[in-house]
C-alpha cells in the first residue's frame, strides 16, 4: 500500500531465511484485513509504502538451522504475531512488542518469511481439501480474534453475548459465542447478507439500531440489565461506548477491534460495574484446537470470505471491502 | 457541606421511617471520606448544601414494618449503598443507580435512615469492644473497597500486587492482598507514616516514584513485565495510567478511586493487554467475612483511623484530611 486508496502488485525480492529461527513458507492463501481498511482510508499513519497482510498459510519451503517444530513440505498456519511461545505471560503474543505487527506485514505474497517459526507455525494435520482452505485461513486472524472475543467476554451456557459489528471478526465471534455454548447471541448488523450469516453462526436475535438505540434494544431483550457478555469488534469510540452501555453491571466486555480515536471516559465505566478485556488476539493459543474444528468440519469460518481474488487483484479486493460489497476477500497467489 | 471548604455542623430534623423497608440507627462511629475531598476542593459539582457521610455502625432504634432481619437494639453495619441483596447481578449494590450515593450522605450524623434495611444491614455477633469500633467502622467502605480491589485485581498466592494510592482504601488494599495469600506486594507511597503502615499491613517494597518513573521501578521489580496485580485508589488520570502501564500483559488493573477526569486511551489499552475491572465496591457481599475477620482480631483496619474527633468538630476533620495531616479521620457522635 503506497497510500490510502492506493494499492499496488509489485515484484519484491523473494524472501529469506535471515535468523536461524525463521522459516519461510509458500502462501497457498492469504487475505485482506478488516483492519487493512483503517489505512486504506487513511486514518493510519504509516510510513508508506507498506507491505500488506498478515494471514497465511502455506508450505513450508526452507527452514533456518535452529527450527525443530516444522520442517520444508509440511502444510502450516500460523497467527499475525510472532510467537517464542515460551515466556511466562499468558497469552504467548504478548512477548512481543505491538510494533510487530509492522514486521508481520507482507503476508499478501506468494512467499513469507515467518520469524520463530518454532513457536509461530502450527502443523497442519495433512494437506487440506481445497474448500477447507477458507476456513483455515479465517483461523490465521479473524476466527483466533472472534475466538478471543468469545473468551474475554465469558460466553458460556447460560449467557446472552451481544456482537457490536458484523465483519468478520463479529461474525466469527458469533461463531465462537455459539461454540462455547452461549444461550442467546444478540447480533448488531443492519446489513440483510451480514444478519443472515449471523443467523446462520447462531444469532438467535438481530438489533439493527446503533448508539443508545441499539443499547435500548438490548436492555429490552435482557431484562433491563444488558446482556452478560458484550463483544466489540469495530474499533470506534460509538462501537466502544455501544459495547459499554449494552453491559449488565458486573458483566464482560471484550474489545477486539482495534482502537481508533477511542477515549473511555473514566467516570462513566467506574460506575458501568463492568470488566473489560481486549487487545490482539492471542491467536497463536488457539490454533490447535480451531484446526480441529475445521479439520473435522465442525465449524465453517471461511464462510465470511464472500469474494475470491488471485494476489494480483488485491487493489480490487481492498476497493471491495471498503465499499463494503464484500465482508473479507481471500487471495489466492 | 455548604461548599468547597465550607463544612458547618448544624441541628437538623431527626430522621423517621418513611418506607416500612427502612431502619432508623443511632450511630456510636462514623468518619469522613477521602472521596469527600473532592467535593471539599471544588472538584465535584454538588448542589449545596450537602448532608456528609456515607460509613457508619450503630445501634438499631426502629425498623419498618417490612424489616425482619434486623430489631432495635442491635449492633449493625452497613455499606455506602443500600442493597436489596435480592437481584440476579452479583453485586447486590448494582441494583440501584449510581445516584444513590446522594440518598446516602447523611451519616456524619446522631441518627441515620437506613434503607432497604433487611439487605443492607449486618447485624455483628454482639456489643463490639470499643477498641474495635474503629476497625469495624473501617469495614462499611474502605476496608470493604480494598477488598474490592484485591478480589478484582485476583490477588492471590504466587501473585505480585501493586497499589497505586497510600490513602486509607490503598492501605487497605494492601491489608486485603495480604489476606487473600498475595506473595508481594509493592506500596507506592511517598510518605514515611504511610509507608510504615503498608509494611504492617503487609507491604514488601515501597516504590516512592510516581508517573512513568514509578513504572519503570515496579517493571524493575518485576523481571521487566509488569506486576499481575494492580490497585488504583486515586481516581486521577495519573494514576490510572499509572496502574495500566505498572501491569503486565495479561494481568488486571482494579480501579476503586473514584475516576475524576479521567479519559482512558483506547489504542493504548487495546495494546495494554490488562484486564479492567473496578466502580463503587459491592462492599455489603463482603461485610459478615470482614466483620468475622475483625471480630476474631485477625485483622486490624482501624489503624488507617490517625484522627479521632467528636462529630463536632468534623470540619477540622475535613481540613486535617485535605492537608494530608491526617490520612483518616473517625467521628464520635
Amino acid at each position: 500500500m503506497y497510500g490510502p486508496g492506493d494499492v499496488r502488485i509489485e515484484e519484491r525480492e523473494e524472501p529469506r531465511i535471515v535468523e536461524p529461527t525463521d522459516a519461510i513458507i509458500r502462501l497457498a492463501a492469504t487475505c485482506i484485513c478488516g483492519s487493512d481498511l483503517w489505512p486504506y482510508r487513511g486514518l493510519d499513519a504509516w510510513d508508506w509504502p507498506v507491505a500488506m497482510g498478515h494471514e497465511y498459510m502455506g508450505i513450508v519451503e526452507e527452514v533456518g538451522t535452529d527450527v525443530s517444530n516444522v520442517k520444508p513440505g509440511q502444510f502450516v498456519i500460523g497467527s499475525f504475531f510472532a510467537s517464542d511461545n515460551t515466556c511466562e505471560i499468558a497469552a504467548p503474543a504478548t512477548r512481543l512488542p505491538a510494533s510487530s505487527v509492522n514486521v508481520w506485514a507482507g503476508a499478501q505474497a506468494e512467499y513469507l518469511r515467518v520469524p520463530l517459526a518454532d513457536g509461530t507455525l502450527v502443523e497442519m494435520p495433512g494437506i487440506p481439501d481445497d474448500d477447507l482452505v477458507p476456513s483455515l485461513l479465517a483461523a490465521s486472524d479473524v476466527l483466533g480474534t472472534g475466538w478471543f472475543g468469545a473468551v474475554a467476554a465469558q460466553a458460556a451456557p447460560g449467557k446472552t453475548v451481544a456482537v457490536v459489528g458484523d465483519g468478520a471478526v463479529g461474525l466469527l465471534g458469533i461463531l465462537s459465542a455459539k461454540q462455547v455454548g452461549a444461550e442467546r447471541i444478540i447480533a448488531m448488523s443492519r446489513h440483510a447478507s451480514r444478519q443472515q450469516l449471523a443467523r446462520g453462526y447462531g444469532a438467535t436475535d438481530i438489533v439493527e439500531e446503533r448508539g443508545d438505540e441499539g443499547v435500548e434494544l438490548i436492555k429490552k431483550l435482557t431484562d433491563g440489565l444488558g446482556a452478560h457478555s458484550v463483544m466489540e469488534a469495530v474499533g470506534t469510540q460509538e462501537s466502544m461506548m455501544q459495547a459499554i452501555r449494552a453491559t449488565r453491571p458486573g458483566g464482560r466486555v471484550a474489545y477486539v477491534g482495534v482502537a481508533h480515536g477511542v477515549e473511555l471516559p473514566g467516570h462513566e465505566l467506574f460506575f458501568s460495574h463492568t470488566h473489560l478485556h481486549g487487545g490482539p488476539a492471542p491467536v497463536r493459543g488457539y490454533l490447535p484446537k480451531l484446526i480441529d474444528l475445521i479439520w473435522n468440519r465442525q465449524i465453517d469460518p471461511g464462510k465470511v470470505f464472500d469474494l475470491e481474488l488471485p494476489l494480483d487483484e488485491a487493489a480490487e479486493g481492498n476497493k471491495a471491502m471498503d465499499e463494503r460489497r464484500a465482508i473479507k476477500v481471500l487471495l489466492r497467489p
